[in-house]
């Protein structure tokens, strides 16, 4: 849940990181910005903003802004009905840095968990999702995103992703956006943000 | 028709114009900038840079580059079988300013050739087609648009388009790209390239 004034200090925040990728929005988009929360109340660890361009019947754009270390919660896509079998998306970053989970060979090193300062550790994990949610992580396969780089996921696949220490703005081209039919692993997450 | 040194010298001015819109490219990506001139063999006239971004069975992204007054030939997206009723497409202004042109009461002054000097014109045209192509041009209605500012057309509608003094670069969201079947009021033109 987040107050009113929490929304409007959050889509601040996003058009400040629009603002860095040089996106021109109008004001009426800036005002309309989506602040998600996913029903956790820890945006600033838990979140995304996104602002919709289009969404119709067939295709969809969005800007998302995440801010630093800010991770959006493993998800997929499901098949929506018999003439939509998911969305399918492709992610490209404009600015700063994504983390970009997936199915598919772990990457060394990547864990739920932060690394400890006393371990040799020649190769890192760039992400940690947050240490009280480790059981909703399940995928490991690791992709890195700096501006000009995309990826796109099939539908039904699941996916994770968090921004790094500048935070970051990421484009998605996809079929159809209906939120209300994503499906988390983390089963307390609330797609739809509530606002008190 | 281009030879192969236009093409990349083309590719340069088109980079050039997404550096100004702050649109961030790999090197693969500038290197496989299409370059179109419609069959035309007047590029700066009549053409279009297209960085295609992503193109599945379900939809596409790209960005599009033009110079100072270039246009984009006059064409429409047709059906290309029972299961797609043609390019449905978003265009998005990111620099500069795009004059499109759709369906729909013929914008005031809209024409086909310049203004006369020695006529008061209170609301001049923003674009003009290339003069000996007048009858290439048949819809009138005029939408501009600068960055920030976005128009969506349903699947088989004519438009042509105009860049600004300062050229444009424009995000197209759209479903599947089949260029190969669009249908352009010109005769003359061909949507593929030659390389000579």
């Amino acid at each position: 849940m987040m107050t009113r004034k929490e929304i409007k200090q959050n889509r601040k925040l996003a058009q400040a990181l629009f603002n860095k990728a040089g996106i021109v929005t109008t004001k009426n988009e800036a005002d309309s910005i989506e602040v998600a929360d996913f029903g956790l109340g820890a945006y600033k660890q838990t979140g995304l903003a996104l602002l919709v361009y289009v969404n119709t019947d067939r295709c969809c754009a969005k800007e998302l802004a995440l801010l630093p270390c800010q991770t959006c919660p493993e998800h997929r896509h499901p098949q929506v009905d018999r003439n939509n079998p998911g969305k399918e998306e492709t992610f490209r970053c404009r600015w700063g840095t994504i983390y970009l989970y997936v199915p598919g060979p772990k990457t060394r090193h990547a864990q739920a968990r932060p690394p400890k300062a006393n371990l040799p550790n020649a190769n890192p994990p760039k992400a940690y999702p947050p240490t009280d949610k480790a059981s909703a992580y399940t995928v490991w396969h690791e992709i890195v995103l700096k501006p000009g780089a995309q990826y796109t996921l099939a539908p039904d696949t699941l996916h994770w992703f968090q921004a790094g220490a500048q935070g970051a703005v990421v484009s998605e081209f996809s079929t159809r956006s209906v939120d209300a039919k994503d499906v988390f692993t983390d089963r307390e997450i609330q797609r739809t943000t509530r606002i008190g």
